[in-house]
């Protein structure tokens, strides 16, 4: 049966995205003579009388290596809670309706919504209206439940890796201590995964709010054992034990320069107070977020982008794909955005982090 | 329990491996206080005297970053069938007593064989013959039973996809088929997962003998619909229908200049009798084995070897560490060796390869 | 003044084209008005009624970090010795005239052409028969008179030097001989300079025939003072000493296959009867000619690219963009083609290497 | 004359400083028989009776891609004005005199001295009390005058340039301005050249004092043109027209923490004032200084190295070793440390950047 199938890629930038695009746009126009049309700047362009772009085979060439979505993405778009303007004043107002009645105009069949936690939601309340949603997960911090690991987080982990194999010549070299903010508001992963691929010292998480005493302690024994530097990773949300977490809005929600003061900078004043040594802090920052995918999310990303069409051709609305093992799955939606999937801190992660002898903020 | 473990790193060389060294001495050391030595050229160090390395937590910092084994490994050494110069002619020897004795004498109470297919069948052997091993699977081309994955292989597989992004601004500078030969002599995963991640037209496996004719098809079916350059990726085993592979030795037991007429050479010579154009071959060889490992083989690589010693303490001897899914478990060593993980051609992976429409050799 | 120009990339791919098409289109079009129009696929896209395509500042966005060139290129269109087939057999004839008449038909005021050595004749008996002509140096190998450097040189030692650290874990861990073909026809600069960055033990290059004794006894020295590996870097033009190039064609005119048998396998069979090692050869290829343009390349080409429409301002045609220190200047395309500019055998360069340890294939 | 020479790295890490120590080492001890000692800590490792290292080519292995120095530099260590503790008080105090009296009681002919006109100058005056002194030029910021270039530059634009690249796909996926700090608190090389290579739309250096107004304009003009993100590079000194620079320390003088709310964050803010668009601030800050030394900085690196030891051979005392086009060469150290090489705003580089329709802060 022929169809005419739209897709989007709502929340955050995501190294991965345009594989995704373009597995879709591939496997749905070659193998089954489909159409397909780009939503531009998320839930957004369904908003507006703005009109979706056709997407042809001749659209996709060259962007599997290009960070990066080709068709936008949109902080603001949730068509349940709106910001529209009344009489000056901005007011959040549920214009989903508006999205049904234009899905319906377009003449759209079904939706492949590539998104996080937020742009998943949206999705399945969609559904619960009427429009035939599939969906694609999307996190650069891993968090999302019900996938072994989506597209994104491989690479942000190459640049944070990376980052932190640059830092260790400066820290050597100058004898220092070196914080590095990275990603991670609720979810530690990306700071665990590359604290520990990168060689740190500390690896400070959310899921375990960390005492300074303790990494005071850690660095001060390391220096007695001759290492006259350290290497602390920090995720954006981590925050000390009895504290509350610096950075409390989204990343994408409030502006950079507020986070410049965020956990990396708290860390730093803190230990100058119980450290004698030189210490400077890096904020990763959006730099997690760009770049050309790596191989790892090529793959997945594209191999996402199909299992969303079979999805669609099974009319397995309301679904998400997912990565189980070395295979694609998929699961309902409503499973996947129920919470967050978070660091466990007795889990096989963290005691490797520990048994590396890394400080992970406690005892 | 305060324990002596040995360890040893056989066959190819695998970007991964000192990860794998070090979480073994850092998680035995810290953690234990249990002694480690390394164990020189594979299984040749437990030949002839020779004396294993003490490995502390300084013989371990900054090798985490780089590729190679700190170790070495041989291509030799089979202590069951083993080259000895008996009257200026080599004769294959089963010399696996002294191995035996010479652990005993050594005081090593368990090792810790790190390996590919040959290497953990020696390994189980020396097991059967008294000897307490633990396994951990090593393997560039992913053809290893009974773990999802191996450190390794995503380096492998960056270093492959990075060539084609390469070799694709030259083949559309100049019109050019592009061929590229990589690692898979009997398993085509590199082939197959890095031709998918860097958009080639083209992909042939040892697990699908290819028709030439659809080969030339596909190409001449790309340039007709206006894309006038292709490329090919060919995994070194990949052989055509009725013919025969080209590389029937171990890459590691052959010299790369024979190699270099390898099926690369032959699929250029069979395209130009029917396609005209121009064609150039590239063998990527032992780039793939080299190089700083990615993020996700030095996490993989570091719990790995902490796994190992984990089932050192457990006595659980015989076994080998292994991922599934994001887990690490472990499974007995003979269930690894006994059949390569081939590319199932009917599997996720070629379907997903076609629905991107890429020529896999067939139709 | 307003201007039409047209802009044409001939010869080999290199790193870089598209900064200079980028930086002509911009510095064209943003500050003088002028018109800009790309000649496809070299000087083959002033032939037969071809149109060019016009270029506007959306042609070029994007186009700065992609390696080839968004013009193509052409290894036939010599249009003073072009192959026209004459009954079923190919002549080559001077269509000169042709490209002459197109040039004036086309409204074309002055043509930028961006080449090596090859192309840079062309466009300068061209100029003599009436064409306004600028040049820009192009050559990977930078073998150009008259500049200090070319864009696209970087890169390629980039990727040499990459790779030679990738072969050394291999040649560590394996005790090997690791011999690395790179490109050099005539020129051995990519050899001397990736091999004295990526810590090659020999470099062979052309301008030093090299004896082969003197090489075993290097690598057998450094086995004798403990090294048991060793890392050879040969530029496919070196030949041995009293011998004669095995590459005698252009890299371009021939089939890569060809040239597996090179200089490489060569040295590698040569060396296998005096020395008792693990011998591997890989021939980095067209690796080195792809991939996104380094830094110095992407500035490099974009200055050329200003450059030249300057020099087409001023109307000094004739001339060629070049380097001089950090300064960008002009010369007479004649001067620059007169002869290539070879490696000094005694030189800073090459005793460099030798202060270094490195064995240049003499002594 | 068998000579023993100190080599000492001081300042800012730098990559590309171990190619330099490797190529001291080589040449003096390979063709010269000389002995290398190396000084810890910058000018430091001659106080308080500290031996050096002796050096010899085993302690130079495999340090050639390595970032940092593997002899540790120092912020503190001015023997002219050295921090003295004094009844519980910090008193810069004159204590040269120990630094000569040691190079004279530990033999030492001649020093090394590799460092930025900082360290420069303090050679030069060690000089003037008689210690034998030749210089090798350091600095990130590419502002010392009498080289074309030097070590360490190179890297920092690659690592520059790779995250403008990153950038690009998130200010495009989000309509976005980003901003990027870099280094340079008085020129703005990196910041100009960086930009230049990575498509930057604005670029603000200290030479030039920037008009808020008109990279506002600038911003509106280009997202009047459909350009719905732009990308601006800002060196740590640049500063408003009429204002002050935010940064007045050295980077290494003062805390990260206090660059945090830098000249990026500020631009970010006045932006906000005069442009409603989202926008985001990336402070590279250290990671600038990290990382494998590219390929163009290895050999200067070493080629700097060797040089050194020549102009001791040659007793050319006061002397440093600079870079004119591809050639070696030395100058008086007097020369070098003068002034601060600016960028020259009306110069071949800020009329590039024009060209190209980049917006430097003016206009």
């Amino acid at each position: 049966m022929k169809r005419k199938i739209g897709i989007l890629t709502g929340g955050g930038d995501c190294p991965g995205l345009n594989a995704v695009i373009r597995g879709v746009v591939k496997s749905a126009i070659i193998g089954r003579g489909w159409e397909v049309v780009g939503i531009e700047d998320g839930f957004d362009g369904l908003l507006y009388d703005r009109c979706p772009r056709p997407l042809g085979l001749e659209d996709v060439r060259g962007i599997l290596p290009r960070g990066g979505t080709i068709l936008g993405t949109s902080n603001r778009g949730n068509p349940f809670s709106y910001p529209i303007e009344v009489n000056g004043k901005t007011v959040l107002t549920d214009v989903s309706d508006r999205v049904v009645v234009r899905v319906k105009d377009l003449g759209i069949d079904a939706i492949v919504a590539v998104g996080g936690d937020g742009s998943l939601k949206i999705a399945l309340e969609l559904m619960k209206r009427g429009v035939p949603v599939v969906g694609v997960p999307k996190t650069i911090d891993n968090d999302l439940m019900e996938t072994d690991v989506t597209f994104g987080y491989n690479t942000a982990l190459e640049t944070a890796t990376d980052a932190l194999d640059k830092l260790h010549s400066t820290a050597e070299s100058h004898h220092r201590i070196m914080i590095m903010e990275v990603m991670g508001r609720y979810a530690g992963w990306i700071a665990l995964e590359s604290g520990i691929s990168g060689g740190a010292d500390v690896i400070l998480i959310p899921e375990i709010p960390f005492e300074l005493k303790t990494v005071c302690n850690a660095i001060e024994g390391r220096r007695r054992r001759g290492s006259k530097f350290s290497i602390v990773v920090a995720a954006e949300g981590a925050f000390p034990r009895g504290g509350t977490r610096v950075v409390q809005k989204k990343a994408d929600e409030t502006m950079a320069i507020e986070r410049l003061g965020g956990i990396g900078s708290f860390v730093a004043r803190e230990l100058t107070s119980c450290l004698d040594m030189d210490i400077r802090v890096t904020v990763l920052g959006h730099l997690q977020r760009g770049g050309s995918p790596s191989t790892f999310d090529r793959c997945l990303g594209s191999r996402f982008g199909i299992g969303a069409v079979e999805l669609i051709e099974r009319e397995r609305y309301g679904e998400m794909i997912c990565l189980k093992g070395r295979a694609i799955r998929s699961v309902p939606i409503e499973k996947a955005v129920r919470k967050l999937k978070l660091v466990d801190p007795r889990g096989q992660m963290v005691t490797a982090a520990k048994e590396l002898g890394i400080n992970v903020g406690r005892e």
